[in-house]
């Protein structure tokens, strides 16, 4: 959902650079060290909108850190605001198209990577601005580590379809693909914003989870 | 669905011995030959049912020849009846347990497999009897053509779960995963009894396409 213009947000942002890290490729092969608990695995939500889904997730795996990515600056000060009022420490968040992962994250730095609700790009000609494209999944690779898993949820069919067959078509292994996410009494789901409006209208939910091989 | 029993079904199949092809393993490697149009590729269906979607097929594609392959005899008879009043020539019926096709069919003998809503036995403990186990696919690898290609549709969400993990986990190659094939016009889809029936109460329709690699 677009938001309305809001001229503050740069002051805001800059304000809150200890959560919203400016300049990420500074930091690639070293996030362990910006979050300052050298020991946790990093998740990585690709588009995370206003947080809802990484709050949810920090405060449910709190030996756990996550980062989130969101170009939309107006949407990131929300994200921004829920994580201040949520308390959490285990949570970054970066102000930044995701055009290219491995200039801000090097090899093996990330155990999971979640891709929530993307934007479908229904249009064969914009297949290669779909991050379940081979060039997105090249660089997941890259950045997950040798266990690390791809987990991805969406309401919209046709970018489902496409994105089984994407993941099977790089190689990937399937682990889990389920057709009806709520039907299912998995109390561990963490709902985005986009989830629960879908949902709540009884739109079918999609959730994959796939690994790449052993490299 | 389950017929009542039909005594005279014996003598009615011993009637139709050239459509309902008694003492199947004999013919192995051989079909084209039982056939007698020797140039036509073979197209199999597991679970024939009453013989809706192979009559269907076989109107759709005089080039191809079909087999439907159904355990109940008392169904098959149905089958049998309706081939009959097509007047068709390019179908041959099995009344066989479909346990090992190998046993009635040779390497590369079938071009492309169907399964149409297959028993989906959705516990664990019967997972080995599901037709899209690993055991099953086996089977179809070695009697497909090297560009034999496997379609399955079901209205089972769990069976269809499972496939996808199944053939993507033995390696296969989708070409084609269709979460709701009713919602596209694909005009060349032949509706199976059951696909009749389900699609009509507003139950969604999953359709997979897919192959195997090179051997």
């Amino acid at each position: 959902m677009r938001q309305r213009h809001k001229p503050w947000a740069d002051e805001f942002l800059l304000e809150n650079n200890h959560l919203v890290i400016p300049s990420a490729t500074e930091h690639r092969l070293n996030w362990r060290k910006v979050f300052g608990n050298d020991n946790k695995p990093i998740h990585l939500e690709v588009g995370t909108g206003k947080g809802q889904f990484l709050i949810g997730m920090a405060k449910q795996y709190p030996e756990v850190n996550f980062i989130g990515i969101e170009i939309s600056k107006s949407v990131i000060v929300s994200a921004t605001e829920k994580v201040i009022a949520s308390g959490l420490d285990n949570i970054l968040l970066l102000n930044e198209d995701a055009s290219d992962l491995r200039e801000m994250f090097g090899e093996n730095e990330i155990s999971s990577l979640y891709l929530n609700f993307s934007d479908p790009w229904p249009k064969n000609r914009h297949e290669k601005r779909r991050l379940t494209y081979h060039s997105f999944l090249e660089q997941y690779e890259e950045i997950l580590d040798q266990d690390g898993q791809l987990i991805f949820k969406t309401d919209n069919r046709g970018l489902f379809e496409y994105s089984l067959v994407s993941f099977n078509g790089y190689g990937m292994k399937l682990e889990e693909v389920n057709l009806d996410l709520h039907a299912i009494n998995d109390e561990t789901n963490v709902m985005t914003e986009y989830e629960e409006k879908f949902s709540s209208k009884g739109q079918v939910i999609y959730r994959c989870k796939a690994r790449f091989g052993s490299r």
